[in-house]
């Protein structure tokens, strides 16, 4: 069977992708307040009204995929073999036609309320730039523990923001003495990963249970402000720098569209230790895509990226923290080896010395107000076909 | 008038005091499940019952503080007055002993849903301190950025734990290739600060603010791995070596309560700039006592620290950062500038050089399995009166 919903050539959302979201009717109908939506084609399809009447129903009529995703990963793969199922044949169509909105008519929420975020460091070659930037003196760019763990640290849960929600220029103290708005605000492209069935406390997560914890994938700007960062870092890591927003896209496309995008990690030298042995390849191959202000600046290869999601949910927990419903991962900064494939403007610009050039003549080092940066991403579907992950933009207000 | 529950001598639960925490009965009666109560002496007047049928009694019949919280500070006050009132007159009396409970016959449960958890580096021994143990060679213990900012970064919200829970010697790698139980387990003797009412995002919050947002003090435990935080906080800062857990006391002591403890805060040299400026003295003279399976090993004097409260949370969101009810941020280790002041045992021990020598002959570097580490502290109250917080206690097993 094919799906009745009609999916425009080249759509994000196919029937192989079904990613889920939180949405909102702009006017009336069809029940109030926000709830569970499946993106198909144009439109989404209302999974609160198709459940009405169920505890399941309950779970899916509420601001977040939260409680939805707190039922574990035998119901997300029930769910989504019926939303499969109402697209593919006539069994529930009317009712179902009833439910569906168009994208264009209805406000995309914050997908999840975000319990914990943690921001890795995982790209070899943005880690490198990095090392190249500042310590130009060191011949090795990557710090000593690089390779041996996935670096990571706590970003700030509350001020994750859907796409769309403008970033206001942050002041603060850009070196001694000296306080102001930002003059170096970036971005980072990044993958993030969302957590749905919780973990006790105490008790590590292999890798080889990511599936069974991690529901599904969101595109992820983590907007810096490079002088902050660079003077409040030392000792205790990024924090004003990096907590005034950090934007993510409405729609978490799940692990299982995902299966024909699973590539091998790239070779770990030195091996890893036996808890980031990767049992199974959980390396992906998106393919993400920066525009500034409509122009494709960059295109990172998220494939390349040296430590798997699995390896770090392992690292996470190796310690017997505890995973929350809701808490929310990144990959930190993709980057590809070749300066197209940069995903941040520290190293687009190489710390400011070339300014990129705009198709309007203008040049950028770092953003200035009203600069709009959209990141979206797709990933190889199964038997040819290509699962899009929407976008996630913001544009600079000052 | 006084209050008609017996208040022993000594207690920390004054009626002076009133301090806000979640518990539930541990045999039935009274109602069901965990609600919100305040100490008084040896026993818990259950302000569920107390506010029955009312709006602020369902939000008073929840597992944690944050629906009360969230109501603001005038509520606070119309609360904390209420409950004087009838724990003072006879009006309620009846009523009231019906709902008091003794403290031996309820659980105490964590106090707040910790929304974002954010801990700073505010004392100024403490930082000098490690400095001289990790940077012997260069003169000035302190890092260029210290006085010119609260050092700080977010924790993980999901491992905050309550007093008694016990902590888990986590694993992890301990250097290059070599995983394990830390061999470090360290405690830090801190103060956390409960955020009550929310900021809107891009709307920094003053330092003259401070109590608009902030309800309470707790006492917290961030336990610590030192040999797994050392391996991994380049350049992103504390990670696996803090997440496993943190501890706080059950009792939230409102700001309220604290008046007479508030001193200036210690000179700060270079003034700091205007968005740090401390219109109002919160500084706060609790004075802290950690002991070590039973045997007090230090009293470390909160007034000396550098950065007040007020101070760290104008910085939390001088860069447009939101605050949340349920944000939770503590001042980092608490140190005097004496030796039996000190709030952790690398700085009481020396790096492991100097070991302590407890009662019982036994030595110790760091924490062994078995160990139970408590926190107490106290400040003065109105009249010559004396506060208490109760404490934060959590032993560890292998």
């Amino acid at each position: 069977m094919s799906c009745w919903v009609p999916v425009p050539e080249g759509s994000d959302f196919t029937l192989e992708n079904l990613p889920y979201g939180v949405f909102e009717p702009r006017r009336g109908g069809g029940g109030h307040g926000p709830r569970v939506g499946v993106a198909i084609g144009d439109q989404v399809l209302d999974l609160a009204a198709m459940w009405a009447g169920t505890p399941l129903g309950a779970d899916l009529a509420t601001g977040s995929l939260n409680r939805f995703l707190r039922r574990g990963p035998r119901e997300w793969a029930y769910v989504r073999a019926e939303v499969r199922r109402m697209l593919e044949t006539d069994e529930r169509r009317l009712f179902c036609e009833r439910n569906l909105y168009r994208l264009d008519e209805v406000a995309l929420r914050l997908p999840i309320e975000v319990a914990d975020y943690v921001d890795f460091y995982a790209s070899e070659a943005h880690a490198a730039n990095l090392g190249r930037i500042f310590r130009p003196e060191t011949p090795e760019p990557l710090l000593p523990n690089w390779k041996h763990l996935p670096v990571g640290y706590h970003g700030r849960a509350g001020t994750v923001v859907p796409s769309g929600t403008p970033v206001r220029r942050p002041a603060g103290q850009r070196a001694a003495g000296d306080f102001g708005p930002t003059l170096r605000l970036d971005i980072e492209a990044e993958v993030g990963f969302v957590v749905g069935a919780p973990s006790a406390l105490g008790e590590p997560v292999s890798t080889g249970a990511f599936a069974e914890h991690v529901f599904g994938v969101v595109l992820v700007n983590d907007w810096s402000a490079r002088d902050l960062q660079r003077w409040e870092y030392q000792p205790l890591g990024p924090f004003l720098g990096k907590s005034f927003a950090t934007s993510v896209s409405p729609w978490v496309v799940p692990l299982a569209a995902l299966e024909a995008a699973r590539v091998p990690v790239p070779v770990q030298e030195p091996e890893p230790l036996a808890y980031l042995a990767e049992k199974e390849s959980w390396g992906l191959d998106l393919r993400l895509e920066v525009s500034l202000n409509g122009e494709v600046v960059s295109r990172p290869p998220y494939r390349d990226t040296y430590w798997s999601p699995a390896q770090m949910l392992a690292h996470t927990t190796v310690n017997g923290a505890s995973l929350r419903t809701g808490d929310l991962y990144a990959s930190g900064t993709v980057s590809g080896r070749e300066p197209d494939q940069f995903g941040s403007l520290i190293e687009l610009s190489w710390n400011g010395e070339w300014p990129l050039r705009l198709a309007d003549g203008s040049e950028r080092t770092f953003l200035q107000d009203g600069d709009t940066v959209t990141i979206r991403a797709s990933a190889p579907g199964v038997g040819g076909g290509r699962i899009g992950f929407g976008e996630v933009s913001g544009t600079v207000v000052g």
